[in-house]
C-alpha cells in the first residue's frame, strides 16, 4: 500500500465517495428508495450503508470522542455483520421511507467530514497503518456497492411497465470478431494475490496449484451466438442442464436472458440502463445465470473454466503474449469453481471478519469485472461469487475446453 | 339524489378531491411510494387509482373526444376490474417509482378539469343523470380509499423501527364509562338501505329479516378491557379461540393487538400516526382480527352481533330511544356475519358489476364506521367488509349476546 | 332418543362398527396407510381415531377401572381436541406404519368389548342416559368418518397413475330427466331440527327465519349440463367467478372436475371407485368447489340456495307435494350460506364442545347427503360444511333462483 | 473387470439381489410403502427401481424379445432419467399403494430369472463385456440403494411417536480412544482412482493435483465431544457457522444432530435402527449437516479437509504407515471440497450419462463409507455427495488442519 499524506489519502476518500453521489443522480428519491427484490437494495440503503462501513469499522474505533451520527442507523444500515449486533431484515430496505434521502446525504456529509479530520489527525504509525489499511477496505467495499448500485437500480427499473431508462445515451453497437482457441499448457502455477497492493482477504494466500493444459476462448460469447442457443431449443432440452438448472428453467419458465424482450413483431429487444433498445447481436450475452452458462457450454461441445484456468491464463496472457480479449470491463465470467477458502485463508478478527469467509459455500466464483466495475477496482486474482441462479448481475460467459 | 347545478357538482367533486390531496401532504415523495404489504398500497397509488376510476367509467364513457392521459395508466392503476382489461401485479405496486409522484399529482389536475367541463356541459336528461350518479360513485369511492391512505401509511410507518408519526398531534385521552347491556326486542325488521340517497348496491335490496331478540354492549370494549384479557392468558389459552384462529395466533406467535408494544420497562405502549404514544386504556381497542374479538367475546361470555342485529339496534336507537354509544366515528365493528348478498341481489352489467359482489366469500362484514372514515360517508345500513385475519383497518369490537 | 335394552344397544353399536371394518375390506395393509393430502386420512387412521372416540369420551368416563389400550393412541389418533391434549400433526397421519393395522384393529376390538361390557351394566338413570347419548353421538361420528374413508381412499386411488378400482362393480347409467323450477313462496320458518331423536349440536336451537320467495331446481345439475359450461369456455372467463375462485382457477390451472380426464381420442372419462369409467353425461355432476358450483351458476343465470331455503323446500316439499328429486344420496349441495351458529347456539362443556362450534368460519354449509352417505345418517336439518375450495367430497348443484 | 463364467456372475448377481430383500425383511408392507420426506423413499420404491434399472438399461438393450414386465413400471420406478421420459412426482412415491410389494417381489423376480438366462447366453465378446460392464454397474447402483434403505427407514421410523426398532440387536459400546494429528506433507498427487475393478465415472480420470501440507485428525468426531460444543453454546453462536448454515439453524431451531433426543430427565439419548438408546459419548457423531461439521470444526480452530486431502492421506496411510482410524465403515465424513467434474471428466452417451453429472452443483463431497455401506463397496477414491443441510445420512466430522 502506498504511502502518502493526508491531503492525498482525503483525495482520494472523496473521489471515491462523490462517485456514489453521482451514480443516484439521476434518480428522483422514490427510485432510490424502492426494493425491487430481496437481493437487491434501494440506492438509499447502499449510499447509507457505505457510510455506516466507514462511521462503524473506523470512526467507531478511533474518534476519541465518537458519538454515532444516529443510534438507529447501526441497526438500520447493518448489512449482515452479526458481530456489529442487531440488524434490519433485509428485504424490509425497501420500507424505510425515513431516514430520507437527504438526511442519508447528510449522514454521508457528517462522516465524510469527521473522515477528512482523522485523515488530518498527526497519528502514531500503528494508528496511521489502520487508519490507510480500514480506509482502503471502505473505499474498496465502496466501490463493490457502486456496481450494485447499477445492477439493482438497473433491476427495478426493469419491473416497470413504462421501461424507464437510467441515463439516455445508449453504447455503441458492438464488434464481436472471430472467437478462437487460445491453449494453455498447465502446469505448476501460484494462485493468489501476489502484488503488494491492496487485495481483499479471500485471494490469499497466494498458493500452488497445479493446472491441466487446457484452451480458453479469446472472446465472451456474444448475443448473437447466444441466440442460436434459444433457437435450437437449448431451454427446452433437459440433457444440457444441470439438474437443478433443469428445476429452476421449468419451474420458472425460463425462455431467454433475463432482460430480454421479445417486441411485438417478434424482434428481440434487450432492457438496458438506456431503457429499451434492439438486441445488438455482437456484444457479450449478459445477465445469464450459471445454469445458462452452463447449458450453453454443454450445447457448444465446450465448458466453463475454473477459477484456476481464468487466472492462470490472464497472468500468462498479460506477461507473455496476448490473445485474450474482454477479460475485464464488459461481464463477469462463470467458472465452474464454487467459492471456497485458498489453502490456509484466515478471516480478520472480529466483525470485519465476517466479510467473506462465511459466504464461502454455494456460490460460484465469477473473473474478470463487468461494464459497472469502477476503474481500477479488480484485477486478474479478483473473486466475485454469486448463486448459481443469479442473473441480475453483469455476468457471461467465456468458453473453456481441454 | 339531490338534483343540483353544475357549480354545486364541481364544488362537490373538488371538495373530495382535495382532501385526497391533503392526506398526503404530511408525506415525502418516498412516502408516498412505498407499499408494506400485498394487502396495503402506495399512497401515490391511491391518488392514482382513485383518479383512473373517474377517467374509465365516466370520462371514457362521456366524453367526445376522449384520449387518456397516458395509455399505460389504464394498466397500471387498474386495481381489481377483469372487465377492462390487463391489471398491474398488486404485490408490485411498491416498485412504481414511475411516473413520479409529481406526475401523478398532474394527472389528477387533468382529469379534474376534465371533469369540471363535464359537469359544465349541456347533456340530456339521461346523460346528466349517467354523470351524477357515476360521479357519485367516484366520489364515495374515493372517500373509501382515503381510509385506506390512513391505514395503509399507518402501517407503513410501523414498520419503521423509528417509528416517524404521521401527524404530530396526538388526540385527547378517553373516557369509557360504564359498559351497558341494551336490550332489543327483536322481531320482523327491514334490514338494507330504504333511503333516496346514495348507497352502494350491497346495502340492496331492502329486505325483510326476523330477529331473535338479544341485547347490544352499549360501548365498545375498551384497550383496558383486552388488556384484562391479554393477562388472563386469552391469547395461550386454546378453548377461546376458532379453530382458525388458534392456528393464526401459534403459527405467527401473536400476543396483543397489531400496533401495540412493549416498553423496556413493561409498560405498555400504542403505535399511532401521533408516533408511540402510552396505551389509552379508555380509548376503544383496535386493530384487532375477527379472531381476537371472537375470542375475546367468547372468554366475556358473550358474542359478537350479527349484522342484522347490529343494524336492527342502529335503526331502533336511532328512532326511539338512545343508549348506544360510539357506533360511529371510532372503530368499525366486526359482526359474525360472512359478507354475502341480500336475497335479491343484481350487480351492476359491466365492470362495475365488480365492484362489490365478487368479494362476497371469505369475509365478514364490519358495521359503523372508524376515525378515519370521512364525515358522512357511513350510515347504519353501510356493510364494510375483510378477511377474518385482517387487522391493519381501524377495527374493534362491540358485544352482544341473548 | 329411542329407549331399550342392552342387547339392542350391543346389536346397534355392533352394526355400526362392522360397517367400518367392511369399508376396509377392499384394501391391503399398503392402502390402508397411506395418506394422499393434509386433508385426507389413510383408512386405519380413521379405524383408530372413531375407536378412540369410544374410548376417550365413553370408557374413560365410565369405566370404573379405566385402562387406555395404549397410552400413546390417545395422541396418536386424536383429531383435533385440543381439551384431550396433544396430537399427532395431521399431515403426518400417513407416516403411521405403526401401530400396524393388526394391532388397530386388536384396538377396535378390545374397545368393542369393553363397550359391550358397559351396556351391559347396571347403571342408574342419569348414567344410562349420559352412556346412550354419547353411545349414539359415537355412532354418528363413526358414520361421518365412514363417508370420509370413501372420498379419502378414492383420492388416494385417484393419484396413483395405474388408476386402481377400490370396487368393480360400476353403476347403473343414469337417466337425469327434466330439470324443473319448484316455486316456494317463503314466509316465517322454523328452521333446526325438530324431532326427538339425534342431531347434532350445530342444527340447534330450532329457530324462526324470514324467508323470501324463491324457486329451487327439480334436480342436480347433470354431468352433461356442466360440460356444457366447460366447452362454453366457463373456467376460462374470470367474470362468471368470484374473486377468490378465479384466482384458484388460474393458479391451480383448472379447466374441469376434479376426476375427469380427456382420454386419448378426446372422450370424457371420471375417475370412479370403480375406477376410470366413460362419463355419464346423465349423471349428478360432482366433486365441485363452491368456486365451481357457484360460477355455474352465474353462467345459468341462477345463484345457489341459501341453507335456509334449502331446508324450508325440503319441509315443503316432504310434507305437502313432491316435485324435488335427487335430494339426498347422490350427492351433497352446495349453498351460499357461510357456516355460522343459529341464533342461541350453545356448545357442549368440555372438549366435546370442540366437535363443531370451533369451524363455523370460512367454510360453506351443503345440504342433503351423497352416494357415501350411510344410509339414515342425514336429514332435512343435517349440516354438512367444507371450505370453498374442496372438491373431493361427493359434492354439486342444485340451482336456485327468485 | 475380473474375468468369469456364467455361474460366477449369476451368483454374484444373486448375492446382491437377495441381500435388498434381506434388508426389507424385518418390515411390515405398510413400512415399505411409506415416504417420510420427498428426500426419502419407500422401501418398495427402491426395491423397484434397483430392477428397473436392470429392465431399463440391460434387458431393452439386449433380450432379443424384449417385453417389459408391466409398462407403467417404466414410469412410476424411474428416478431422475429424463432421456428414459416420463417420471412419477418424487415427493408422491408413498402414494403408491399399488403394485404391492407382492406384486414388486413378483417384478424383482422376473427381472432375476431373465438376468441369469442372459448371463447364460452365448454372446459375442463385445456383448458379453457390455453385459458384465452394465451388470456391474447395477449392481453398484443397487449397494447405493441397500445404503438408502437403511437411512430412509430410519427416518421414516424416527418420525413415529412409538420410536419404533428396525433390528432389536443394539450395538456394543464404543471406545473412541485418543484423537491426534497426523502430518501429511503434501505435494504432487494423483488423485482419482487407478485401479482396474470397477468406479463411477465421478472417480475418473486419476489426475494430478497439488496438496498443501496439511494435518487430518486420527479419528472422527465422537459425540461426547460433540456435545462439548452444544453445551459450549455452538448453537446460538453465529460466528461459527457459515451464513447459510446460520439461517439454516435459525429458521428451523436446530439444537442437536437429527436423531438426539432429551430425555424427561435431561438424559441424551439417540434414535438408532434399535430404538431410542442412551448416547454412546464414544462413538463417532453422526448425522450432521455441513453446516455442523463446518461449525463444529472452526469451534475447534480446525477445518474440514478437501476430498484431495482425504484421497492423499487415504493413500499414504494405506502404503506406508497407518495412523488413520475409522475412516472406513462408520461414517461418511465432509469435505469442503463442492462436488465438481475432475479434470477431464466425461459422462457416458445417452441416459446412463445423467448418473452422476448433472448433480455437480451445490453438493459437497463426503469421502470413506459409513456403517451402512455394503462391504466391499466404497473405496479412497469413492466420492459420496449431499447437499450442504442434508443429515438423514450417516455423516459426520473428521478434522483437518494445516
Amino acid at each position: 500500500m502506498q504511502m502518502s499524506g493526508p491531503a492525498h489519502w482525503i483525495a482520494r476518500y472523496n473521489s471515491v465517495r462523490e462517485r456514489s453521489l453521482a451514480l443516484a443522480e439521476p434518480l428522483s428519491d422514490e427510485d432510490c428508495c424502492a426494493q425491487s427484490m430481496p437481493d437487491a437494495s434501494p440506492i438509499k440503503w447502499h449510499l447509507a450503508h457505505t457510510t455506516w462501513f466507514f462511521e462503524t469499522f473506523i470512526l467507531e474505533r478511533m474518534e476519541a470522542d465518537f458519538e454515532p451520527f444516529h443510534p438507529a442507523f447501526r441497526v438500520l444500515f447493518n448489512s449482515y455483520y452479526n458481530g456489529i449486533g442487531e440488524k434490519h431484515p433485509r428485504p424490509q430496505r425497501g420500507l424505510l421511507t425515513r431516514p430520507s434521502l437527504a438526511e442519508v446525504k447528510a449522514f454521508r456529509a457528517n462522516v465524510d467530514a469527521r473522515m477528512a479530520r482523522l485523515f488530518g489527525l498527526a497519528l502514531d504509525a500503528a494508528q496511521r497503518a489502520q487508519l490507510e489499511m480500514l480506509a482502503t477496505l471502505g473505499l474498496e467495499h465502496e466501490q463493490q456497492h457502486q456496481e450494485l448500485m447499477l445492477t439493482d437500480v438497473k433491476h427495478l427499473l426493469a419491473q416497470n411497465p413504462l421501461q424507464p431508462a437510467y441515463a439516455q445515451q445508449a453504447g455503441a453497437r458492438s464488434e464481436a470478431g472471430a472467437m478462437e482457441w487460445v491453449a494453455f499448457d498447465g502446469g505448476l502455477a501460484d494462485i493468489g494475490y501476489g502484488g503488494d497492493g491492496f487485495c481483499f482477504d479471500n485471494e490469499l494466500p497466494r498458493h500452488r496449484q497445479y493446472v491441466t493444459p487446457f484452451a480458453l476462448a479469446s472472446r465472451l460469447v456474444s448475443n448473437g451466438e447466444y441466440l442460436a442457443f434459444i433457437e435450437a431449443d437449448g431451454y427446452e432440452t433437459a440433457s444440457l442442464w444441470l439438474a437443478e438448472g433443469w428445476d429452476w428453467v421449468c419451474t420458472q419458465g425460463l425462455r431467454m436472458p433475463m432482460y430480454w424482450r421479445r417486441g411485438e413483431d417478434g424482434q428481440w429487444l434487450e432492457f438496458t440502463l438506456a431503457g429499451l433498445q434492439a438486441l445488438d447481436l455482437d456484444a457479450p450475452a449478459m445477465h445469464l445465470s450459471l445454469f445458462e452458462a452452463d447449458a450453453y457450454a454443454h450445447w457448444r461441445g465446450a465448458r466453463l473454466p475454473t477459477e484456476g484456468e481464468w487466472e492462470f491464463a490472464a497472468q500468462q496472457d498479460a506477461q507473455e503474449r496476448g490473445g485474450l480479449r474482454q477479460m475485464f470491463g464488459h461481464c463477469w465470467q462463470w467458472t465452474s469453481s464454487s467459492y471456497a477458502p485458498y489453502p490456509g485463508y484466515e478471516t480478520a478478527p472480529g466483525a470485519l471478519g465476517e466479510y467473506n469467509g462465511k459466504f464461502m459455500l454455494n456460490q460460484y466464483v465469477l473473473r474478470g469485472s463487468s461494464c459497472a466495475t469502477p476503474a481500477g477496482h479488480a484485477r486478474a486474482s479478483y473473486r466475485n461469487f454469486f448463486p448459481a441462479g443469479a442473473r441480475w448481475q453483469f455476468t457471461g460467459i467465456r468458453l473453456a475446453r481441454k
